[in-house]
């Protein structure tokens, strides 16, 4: 079963906002064993769509359409849908009550003429409901293609796939077993790693597909298999990373289903009953965002010191003016000695610290370019590790900032077992 | 001038990583007045890339595509650019000399053939010197389309698109000017907001194009332009954004060229000399996190505490307990002293604090989920907004910072002039 994304929007063309909508379709679709040929964005232009509906026209199964459903006039999706599928747009009651309910109910004003038109849909449509905005999605079939049409603001696009869209394919398609196991390497590159493993790659069965995921630091290996059953799948994956796990176990850092660190962690802090807290400064609260991002999260974060300037080091956290003279502000004096003091300050098992220098140019205490301390407060001990992630910037600060919770997981683990 | 952009790799069609590097290069050619006409991502399979480089031959001027150009096995692009042109692969002595400098006097490891082999480029291309990494760059021209491939590593990636693509393009091809302008409205919805400006939206020339942005809480409108007399294209533009302001004045929050609202309120800190710290709590960090990822932010940011838990308020930002326990956490009582207590803490001219609830669930001091508090302290006087950002939890936490920021953009703007 094969699917196609397609996006709808001048404003992903000209590079002004970023497509996230269709890894989150993607990854939805890939689970219960879509698989999705292609992505493509294109312009608001009603014959651009039309001439991509003709071209994915019986060549997939699905195609799911992101933008363009607004009330406004550059919004054209849903006369090119009556276009393509020679239909008209009628009121669709169910939809207008909910708009109305929406507008005047929440909003608490009055329901324009514009708010009414999102309630027309394409007659022959099958309404995809959206309880979280005003703009219905929309499923039409056209021989062996059903073509859906979601809104692009992503929490209403998100609703209205795992609600409505998952749910109908999941009834009404057959589809294969799609199982990936993504392993995590830290320590080597991208030709390291595949020179070490190149004898275990070459004897991987056809329906296992190895892929690198290389990003500064750290390379994911990802096995991806096929087929139509499941346990069989599941059993030769299991043993081709056991067989993978003796060649490379000193670089293995763990393995990753669906879940990012930020979730893991939290997962494990939960279940250990354990608490964490951060003192940022070239990572500048970054590391507290990611913890925070997570559901739940008020059960293990209790906060963080995002100590950026010199004098907040001093002045919050309370680190002596003499050891930042003597060592540095980048240091591993100094980032011990932030790691104990947000861990003391807000009473954690665990405390996060880095101080560095992210670039462009040098900062406080002189510190090189790239060069960045990480420490780890443990309930019995301070790690203190010391890099340089080169240049640019943001490079610098995500590799700081993934290095830290890679340290932090590992020493949770540790401590537990 | 037409181009596409294409995007090799599985990892983008299972949803397992979002393509950033597509909306980068579509920014940058689009400033050089270079249309994007459309994106594409497909898998890393020779048949699929050379499928799609047949399609493009010849509709576009320009085919960019990143991804797949790593050392192992599963990068195959320079293989698929050899079938494509029916050429082969050759050392190239330049490159071969910078990855061996690369690995051998940076990384300090012995190179190995895998390294080695990255210096194998198509003999006919020109080759794109990437100074940041390890695999080069390629332009390939076969009649009237250039192809370039584009390592996927963003930074990579964006090295050389800034130092060799753009330059090279800028001085081979005669390109229209293309400007855009987005005016910044926030308070009233799109359809409220299309409503308003109906009649001045129905009188925009046929050059002038109208797109609405709508993210929570705010639209954009964005104007482009397209033509080949520079100054009239922006003497228009103007006119009518000076006849849109009549109409939505009370609305219009601000301007967007290319900059994000980070960056403008970096750039207003620094030529007003003033300084901000933040005290965070439902946001997580998220604020400092923004301002922080601005290079040069230690001239005018000095941290945050990040008091997610109720302890972390009283223990380091030292809010009353009495406070809390009359008003709830989440209260304006509460914001006002966190935003206080910052400023003076990290003494600064400024201090943005948030406390809420983005949910899913209830937590401390039971606020409704969505309900922030926001307060802004500045030189004078203490601000204090309360707002409900429904849900889910995203919205929340991105709304939250976002109207923090602009609150602090319109009374820094308020106080210098």
């Amino acid at each position: 079963m094969k699917a196609t994304i397609v996006t709808i929007g001048d404003e992903i063309l000209i590079g002004q906002i970023v497509d996230t909508n269709s890894a989150f379709i993607a990854k939805s679709l890939d689970r219960i064993g879509v698989e999705i040929n292609e992505m493509v964005s294109i312009s608001d232009d009603k014959n651009h769509i039309l001439d991509t509906f003709s071209t994915l026209q019986n060549t997939v199964d699905l195609v799911i359409v992101t933008g363009g459903l607004g009330p406004t006039k550059d919004d054209v999706t849903k006369k090119t849908f009556c276009d393509y599928f020679e239909d008209e747009l009628v009121v669709n009651q169910e939809v207008l009550a909910h708009v109305t309910q929406l507008i005047e109910g929440f909003y608490k004003r009055e329901i324009t003429q514009i708010n009414k038109d999102q309630a027309l849909v394409p007659s022959k449509c099958t309404v995809l409901h959206n309880q979280v905005g005003t703009a219905p999605g929309m499923w039409m079939k056209k021989e062996n293609t059903v073509f859906i049409s979601l809104p692009g603001v992503p929490y209403e696009m998100k609703y209205l796939v795992e609600n409505e869209i998952i749910p109908k394919v999941v009834k009404e398609y057959k589809r294969p077993y799609i199982i990936h196991k993504t392993i995590l390497t830290y320590g080597q590159g991208e030709s390291m790693v595949s020179e070490r493993i190149e004898n275990w790659e070459n004897s991987l069965p056809e329906f296992l597909k190895l892929a690198y995921l290389p990003s500064p630091g750290r390379v994911r290996l990802r096995l991806s298999a096929r087929g139509t059953n499941k346990e069989l799948l599941e059993n030769v994956i299991e043993e081709y990373i056991v067989s993978l796990d003796a060649i490379i176990h000193d670089i293995i850092v763990g393995f990753e289903d669906e879940e990012t660190i930020e979730v893991v962690i939290g997962q494990m802090l939960r279940k250990y009953g354990k608490t964490i807290a951060t003192a940022e400064s070239c990572t500048g609260g970054s590391i507290a965002a990611l913890l925070a991002s997570v559901p739940g999260a008020s059960h293990y974060f209790k906060g963080s010191v995002v100590s950026y300037a010199t004098e907040t080091k001093i002045a919050v956290l309370g680190i002596p003016e003499e050891l930042i003279q003597e060592y540095s502000v980048v240091s591993s004096e100094v980032v011990s000695a932030m790691a104990l003091s947000a861990k003391r300050l807000m009473k954690t098992d665990y405390a996060i610290a880095t101080t560095g220098n992210a670039g462009p140019t040098k900062g406080d205490g002189n510190a090189e370019i790239g060069s960045v301390f990480i420490a780890l407060a443990t309930p019995s001990e301070v790690i203190v590790e010391e890099h340089n992630f080169g240049q640019p910037r943001e490079k610098v600060i995500d590799r700081a900032v993934f290095k830290s919770l890679e340290l932090l997981r590992k020493e949770i683990l540790k401590n537990v077992l």
